[in-house]
């Protein structure tokens, strides 16, 4: 499911773009800047993801003869293209902020210098894949605030936006703090923990409830989960400490229930009370069913009785943010910075570097300045890859979990606020608004006449 | 990209399931309905869509031993059930609404039956891309209704949610009424016609914008359309005028301008005078940048100027309703109908069937009946499935196409409003509703005492 070697996977217009440059013999170095022009509501950062399959994406890129003979038959192209394109490689630079790292609009989360038409036919891989990481992974650290150290488990494959989807919501979920995932070929692919146990189906296709939780305690007797809102919760849990018991009886235990409808906070309680009641301590509560971070934070404040969260859809979508407003634009063409004026569209120009400081080892602000601009603060974006082939080895989705949760944890919290966050604060530095500032005022001078 | 033989794209507990299905000797067929409890906000109705992508991945379902592997490092399966899995076709029939319909709430789109294992570990797949696909042809077909009878083209790859939505979204717009997509591969893998030009990066590349103006309509001089909104629409226009003119001296014709920014009424208008001043006559001007339904019916209404659209992220992504309440749920089990009382969670029991009756070649309503009622109407479902290969050829999209345009010219159009349109009205059968009624009382004694 790595998505090498996929070089259609883009608009046409970056191919008509790309034929008119070589028809043009433009060759030169261009740089792209990717970022985020807005924040989605009730967002004040972002969280890197995705980068890791942009530069498998990159390393990978060329083009094999049926697809060229798919362009073709466009009709749109010449042979001497085709030829072209059929010895194309990737050969550019990358530079980008790791995965993992807060980050914040308007900063370049990666920036992309090659050949015009190089960096020209990635476009819409590149803002596709970093765009719906970077929305998932934001997503789920919000959750991660909201249960304050209970588990939260990725179930979001079944209505995830595609395949594809699926396997990157696990990914970008346990990125920001999930503790793993139903997903089994995420299981696989990413080495995420796995987990599950029934569906109402398993329950259902037996006479009776109880049956069905004999059936299964015999079938899994260490791992034991039951689900026990088929019918109603509450016997549910009644049944469900009986078969607690029965395990009990032969020096097993029963590990947990799930809840998957009602009124999480209320029936968690009363389940409680029965599997104590029962004698059964130590069990177990998760909870599924239309989670995201405000019901989260609203059945813990009700005081629920819940250990774990199986977080679906509302995440796996994102579904209060399903997109955010990403963007991949042409800063410096050929040494020259460049941007365009389109409406409420603003692009910084040039190669950039983002800076960050810490005050009270607390992430204090970002400055974003020219590559070259020296600043204090720690340098965001680094060389991920040269000449077309990555810098060092790929990361290790652990490192990366590992690197948000320190960094996560210097986030003030007023930023991570579930409501009206505080946005991040972030500035321009002299050198780049200077540059800024005279491009603007070239180009209204070149191509509006104004002086 | 047909998503054949990916086994693991399931949930584990459809494994745990399978598992103790398997140790428990249960292999009577089961019947699992897919349908969508409620509607989205503003929707009435539903499109069926992604029906050719279940079959696909029905007809070719089997594992490899890779996958074993991995199942295998989880612990919590034996070498008999392996060795089973390995064996494992999918050996069911499927019932089906086909793809390009209109269907409602409640309705079972797919009905599948067979021994329970199979039936279960397919769920995950079948709900994720049914789910997507619907969502996004519904969607799209209110864009279809906002536009009257002007052409979209969906430009969504960018930010849909991953590569396989993409290619989706593509897809279910496509057979929704959309005349084309920038999607290249798309285009290949679905025969989609494909259409795109330039980028605003395209414009910046240049010194001047009226050098990249002629520089595209030299390389492309049956082709020209161009992007005029990089630094001020009305001044691009004015540019687009003069390269338009050039062409009409070398005998050629400017194609099109696009907008993709600012108040698109106002500027289409402005940008229409511009050409007509200009002596161009018949030159289309298309409107991309955060088009959804409700955009386009104001645009239109304000008089905009605007010959086609290109509708980008808010139908990918279907911003307003990223996912639909898709279930798959069991509702026969070896014979004997079942369902969950779960709250808020309504499952009709047993195999079913939909009829859908006409009053002056208009849809009229939709009744929801067990698969043996005769009732008057077309029955929806047909058998696409049995032993576990298609009935038939697999549909071409141009036909499932043409079926959408017609039947969507027989539903109502208060059917169609955009904001709080009529609900498609569909109401049960005596024989289904007998049995339901007598299902909930049966399970209500077994499972809660009750008398």
């Amino acid at each position: 499911m790595k998505m090498k070697n996929l070089p259609l996977l883009a608009d046409l217009y970056e191919f008509t773009m790309a034929y008119s440059y070589f028809e043009h013999r433009m060759q030169a170095p261009a740089t792209f800047s990717l970022f985020i022009r807005e924040y989605p509501p009730n967002r004040g950062y972002f969280v890197s993801a995705g980068l890791e399959d942009v530069l498998d994406f990159l390393e990978s890129y060329h083009f094999e003869p049926q697809e060229i003979e798919y362009l073709d038959q466009t009709g749109l192209f010449s042979e001497d293209f085709f030829q072209f394109l059929l010895k194309l490689r990737f050969s550019g630079e990358v530079f980008a902020i790791p995965e993992g790292r807060i980050f914040s609009k308007d900063e370049p989360v990666l920036e992309i210098t090659a050949p015009i038409i190089e960096a020209q036919l990635v476009e819409s891989y590149v803002i596709n894949t970093m765009n719906l990481q970077v929305s998932i992974a934001t997503k789920a650290s919000r959750c991660v605030c909201a249960a304050k150290g209970r588990s939260l488990v990725d179930f979001s494959l079944r209505r995830t936006q595609g395949t594809d989807a699926g396997l990157k919501a696990a990914r970008a979920s346990y990125l920001a703090g999930f503790s793993g995932t139903s997903n089994v070929l995420a299981g696989k692919l990413y080495g995420i923990p796995i987990s599950g146990t029934m569906a109402h189906s398993f329950i259902t296709s037996f006479e009776e409830e109880i049956d069905a939780f004999r059936a299964f305690a015999r079938t899994f007797p260490e791992n034991t989960v039951l689900l026990i809102d088929t019918y109603d919760t509450v016997a549910g849990a009644q049944k469900a400490a009986e078969v607690g018991r029965e395990l009990m009886d032969r020096g097993k235990k029963l590990r947990g229930v799930r809840l998957d409808s009602g009124d999480m906070a209320a029936l968690s309680k009363e389940v409680r009370k029965v599997l104590r009641e029962g004698g059964l301590e130590g069990v177990s509560i998760f909870a599924s069913g239309g989670i995201h971070e405000f019901k989260i934070a609203r059945v813990i404040e009700e005081g629920a009785e819940i250990d774990a969260f199986g977080v679906g859809t509302k995440v796996g979508v994102s579904a209060d943010a399903p997109y955010t407003d990403m963007a991949y634009k042409l800063v410096q063409c050929d040494g020259r910075p460049v941007l365009k004026l389109s409406t409420g569209k603003k692009t910084l120009v040039g190669e950039k570097q983002v800076f960050r400081t810490r005050r009270d080892h607390r992430l204090f602000r970002d400055t974003i300045a020219l590559r070259d601009e020296k600043l204090e603060g720690e340098p965001l974006l680094i060389p991920v890859m040269e000449k077309g082939r990555r810098t060092g080895p790929a990361e290790s989705l652990a490192a990366v979990r590992e690197r948000f949760r320190e960094e996560f944890a210097e986030l003030d919290d007023s930023c991570k606020a579930l409501q009206s966050p505080r946005i991040f604060p972030v500035e321009l530095a002299p050198g780049l608004r200077g540059l800024q500032e005279k491009t603007v005022h070239q180009v209204r001078e070149k191509e509006l006449g104004e002086s």
